[in-house]
């Protein structure tokens, strides 16, 4: 702004020009229409995050010009919810993308550099919640943070828990994904002192109210500390334990 | 029913009022309008366990007149919800009562003998819960159960828990009481092979919904053969596991 | 535990190996990984239920894998929630298995020899609610508790329900299921004094909201000492009851 | 109308004021200011049924104010919801009501002759629900209706039920009211042929969630046939049977 | 019952007999298995109202065995919830059925004479609505009521609902169907003095809730008297509205 | 802008200093800290409306300080949700403000000029619905709006409303208020083209939750062109409808 | 309604007629029973907007009828809700159909001239909610109002917005369209003087609960005047708004 | 545990003494009855953080007597929701506490010094959520983190909150406390790459549902990298702040 404000002073730009240019620079956005899908370059500029792809309700073609544009700009594209029928038709028209099945996932490219981060300890309840999990430890790795895995360790059989916990201690911070009664983060939040993102998951039948109750009692838990995302939200518990991550790297 | 007939047909009996006895008998309830509250006396016969005066929304005087009359023909009688205030009010229309105040529990005189019953260990997870656990395990002794107390051991430190599973692996059945993210049952049911009767109670705020997640949670665990009551419903839990108990202790 | 602890004072054991396996004894798990399912053979031993494979979001293949592990141990396993379609694959992949149709059950093999087990009695309100009842009754027998059956004795003709009283009577617990109104476990609470654990059912429609309606109205019972499980938990159910059912029979 | 159009042509009504009088003559509205409540005189002309004053969230002096105009027209006039301390605020504004304490019903006057009514039962499951089942009886009595109470047959010992079918098929209408699990307008329906007005009351606590699992369970009830109205409306329950009632009666 | 009871007196039935035969008789089910579905032949006599086959979830085979065993006793048998495609798997089997498309019922021959029964008028709020209104016209016609059909009166256009209340009048029963916000009941029970059996339909769309907001508004209605069954339970209208003809027309 | 533009070309201001007053000025807020309230003074030149102070959870005293200081401003100021206890205390703290019993409004001076307006016709469905009607009427008038109240005309008596239609047609927009099944604005969307706000009244008990089924049954209305507020918002009704009348009045 | 009265002055008509004709005039409705879609022609005259068709849950045929018929009358006709699959099988009945695919909307022909109106923005939070957006705005048009689109400022960017105030203020209504957690209306508010209305959309998954936080985000939002209409309700956005940009426009 | 088993093989411990002190070490407990209340000591060992007393649901002599426990081990001690009686009652019995009145915290002593911790920023939509507010800021402060506030910055008026970007943006994490439509953490996700903690309060009316509207908005946020704790709970918000700020200040 500084900059503008000079120019005004020498005389290069009119004040006209420069209110102009005030007024949309920290707005600007350079909009390219792929398809009907306007992609958000700033976005990383402020958060720190480039624009991650939601599969869901969008088509094979609008999937794949959204990853071609992104990955034009920063080396590397990332895509979530690609089902399986998803998928092969992504295949077909962007033959070099790579697709995680389990995690539902499609990556274009590799991003550049990112900033350094501390690691992440992806901790997940039962096999039926290995699809978000993945999820989120798939985007935490594309967005530059170190992730280990501790799977099938749910409080139906807690020794697995306390078996694992010097693996969940070594890491920075935890993302802990569950379903059902989603015990698993109350249990957790007892033993460690590292930050902890639970993912509520929509494994379950009847009561379980498609993950609402495993949302509910992560947040009603009797274990100070504990935050919650979305439903089945691996990426924003990614984007959420990255932005830690990279805060704890940065000192 | 054969020694009516056998009146009939002795001719001690006419066929008409074997008929009003036979339409009676089985169905009969002798009515002690005690206020405006009807005794069922004969509850106890069909199901093992007595009427429990549910002190809620009744008066001190109702209450009282419910305890004497139950207590007349049994020796002894019981009421739940017995808060402060009612205590009060109660212990001044009837001063024989014994008031467990945490429980907010009255009780009149003493049952007579009742069946065995096998020993029923009651297991609370926070010292907010303890009224409702109280109140279980009071109702549960008034039925002739021999109860241990086991308190404290909600999930948030859960070698607590590991620590006291002896004593609760001593007891044939299991009343687990919690509120918020109701994990211990969750737990419990993957360390015991008993008998598990899972008590949600109102403990908790905001997204607890009163208990409602805490039910949620019990009845959508990984861990199969949890069954659960009604919220903060420690009477319920009681009579469910007495009538366990006295199976285990009939054979 | 002592038997280690004598090792390492005899010196058989170094302090160092005996401190790596008390970690690991009680809490080791060893992990087949059959395709993504990790099989808990400890959790027979903790509580008394081997793993029983959940079918539902499972391939006809991973269901396979697993009862295939899990009888290779034990001589049996289960899997439920195989719907027509799933049948029809997990026959084509595991041609030896044994199928029941109504109950959507899978069976591999026949267990080993289970501890004994006092008789459980399946009540089931409506032809609608047979999967449910069904899915109960032979899990229970798989786990070896013998069962009888009573079927269509729903309140809405409450003299057939009455009717069978005395063949309900002759069971030690009692598995209640019903949908829509679910009044069955009500009606029978006040009639007999056995455990009696209630299996609401998504049968119905609009208020019947998928099972609230029916789960809501067994906790809400008048009639004290109903448990409930989850909907259409007849798996949970089954469970709970033999936990019962081999306590009643060890004394 | 005729009668107007007939002036009209003798000329004894000008076109334009028998335009204003064919506007209004339906639709008039004799408005009478009572403090800021508006009784409509017309109600019972249209509906059969005059306005019954809703005494929650009134002040004593509004409520006796809305008495007396109805009384003034009509001999009589009723108003429900009158608790403890408005019934006395009551009888000091209006010495000359009568107050049923038990159904917190107010009275003044007596109504004039009422068109003829069928006899309706109602019944009752507890004692808790006496409140409302006694605001539908005294205000179907009002209406003109004979009613005959049966009290405590909750089907937590149907044998009460069964031992009063006898008296309540006598009726040629019934309202059932009940709270909990509401089992007892399906078990009813299964019984009797007669029209079935339900009314769930909020007597419970927990999952009962204030009447709704009640209202919910009459409306998912297996037994079809079963009408309900809203949590506590006796009232409604009373105008709903009377309606039928009279059409019984009439023909 | 007085005769077995005589017959016990003259010696023609022993006191062990005659105890099994009054214990057996009330509650005798003759049971005709048809596939897995028990017919209830008892239940017209004690309702008034035969089983009517709810098709939703039942095979083609299954309603066609149903339909013919009813049929079979009493010449006539319904069927509801029969989609297009099961329609034609229906006729398939059964090929002498009658299908009305609109209302998704089946009908097989034609019941005996039924009792008399006063006039129902089936009011319709929109054209969506009228699956629902006619399967409740259908069923209260094959249960022998006489029917008139108003259609399209929703109260977005009032004055085509004041166009057609003489013919409401004229009626003894008004069954009122409607969806969305659910109005059509409020606005007629202000305007005729008919028992109204309000049924609520899945209408609508987003805040709908599939029809809980419009049963809500039948139920919270400012005009009372307004009787309500589940959501699209046409049959249950028809058979609540049967109920009350039968009571006008016997009287 | 340009002016602080036009000053840096001049000299008179450097450009870090106008880089700041750029930053600053059109977010600058002058907060005036009243007790812990912060006053907004610009929201009146962004939206048209100052701020009105919400009373519910404020002290007395609050209030009056934050009258007093928009009054200061603007000549008048106005608060809502003042209940009998709380107007009593605001009286004796700020003798000179004008309370409105019914509608719980505070009002402190009198506002100055405001921009023309159209007029609005707050039509109300029940007695029990005044409070809130009178509310948006109040806020209105305040915001400048000549208003036209309209009462009673709830659907029960449906020619209420038609009588006054001429009256609701002679205004530019219409506010609906209404509770229990809210019809009212269906009805009145049917039959005039005026733009309508609609606001849900928590009136009601029962399935009315509140206010939650009027909102829903306004919201699923199937009338189009219906918008609504959150239940009881006489102030949001308002608001939007002088945003519209000032639309309407600026053309 | 004078000329009537008239002729029977005049004797032209007599009274029993003129009684007829008067009853039946401003109720009168013309059915064109186009298949079994009743036609409302009359709704245009009283409401100012034609019956616009909603075509979820109805066939091609259905649709393509109710177009013919109104568009028959009137010029144009309009059908909202057209899927792909819908719109393939409208084009073969009615090939002269236009069908706009992203806002799934068909319209046969062209509208008369129609009052004038002002002009509405329709702004759009994100690209998955332009369905509803361009619904919006495609009615709009349809009723004569002109149309800008501001698509993509959602608040994540809340910049994107701020540089497209002015456009927003040109318009005399904003439609604001947005799912998830739908902040858009509420930071538009504190913003823009215009009238507001909201779109809550069905986009988002979990807790979004298919629109509904999103519908209660707008209606609890702190800045006051805003207004909203059902989860992707379109076509009540724009009847809403075009109702007030012809009362803008007409003054 | 090396430490022990040294012991065992040099004779000093038995191997049944080592069993037990195995078995008790890492779960020890020790147990201060402190009136009902248990304290958990070991918790800061484990978690980083001591328990904090919930005041809610507990009398004066509880908390005071909790409070002078942990203070007595650790120099300092704090309780929540103490409101203004029980803040008056516990001065009485504990007159050295000092109570934060719109915090409602009370804290008893200094605690000791604290790991290091980044600074975290405090900010809050409206003057209504500062009570949560403050507690969030005094519990992290008290827990040894710098906390910088930041108020009144809710979305109603964004440029507020554009103003005050650069202070949020100095610290590591930032708590965004929010009720009504909770806007706030959206648009500050989408300006900041901070690690997000966002706070729902109760704040609102109507649809807000006592926060969980505002609650499922700051889940279903199109920003991902949004976490959320339970409704009002500005403790669970500081700890997991905390937890965070020291991860950042340990590397």
């Amino acid at each position: 702004m500084l900059e503008i404000l000079e120019q005004v002073r020498s005389g290069a730009l009119s004040p006209g020009a420069a209110a102009r240019t005030l007024s949309d620079l920290p707005y600007s956005e350079i909009a390219h229409a792929v398809g009907s899908t306007m992609i958000d370059h700033h976005r990383e500029l402020r958060t720190g995050v480039p624009e991650i792809v939601f599969g869901a309700g969008k088509t094979a073609e609008q999937i794949a010009a959204a990853l071609r544009e992104l990955a034009r700009r920063s080396g590397g594209a990332i895509a979530t919810r690609i089902d399986a029928a998803k998928a092969e038709a992504l295949r077909a028209v962007l033959p070099e993308v790579a697709i995680h099945d389990l995690a539902r996932i499609a990556v274009l490219g590799a991003p550049g550099p990112r900033p350094p981060a501390a690691e992440i300890a992806v901790v997940c309840a039962g096999t039926s919640d290995l699809p978000v999990a993945e999820e989120a430890a798939l985007v935490a790795e594309f967005l530059g943070a170190p992730v280990v895995r501790i799977h099938d360790v749910g409080v139906a059989g807690v020794h697995r828990l306390l078996a694992r916990l010097d693996a969940i201690r070594r890491a920075a911070i935890v993302i802990a994904v569950a379903g059902m009664e989603a015990a698993l983060p109350s249990v957790l939040a007892g033993l460690v002192d590292r930050p902890l993102v639970a993912v509520p998951t929509s494994v379950g039948y009847g009561v379980s109210l498609d993950g609402l109750v495993a949302l509910g009692a992560m947040l009603a838990s009797c274990a100070p500390g504990i935050t919650a995302v979305n439903i089945d939200n691996g990426v924003g518990a990614a984007v959420a334990a990255v932005r830690i991550a990279r805060q704890v790297a940065a000192r």
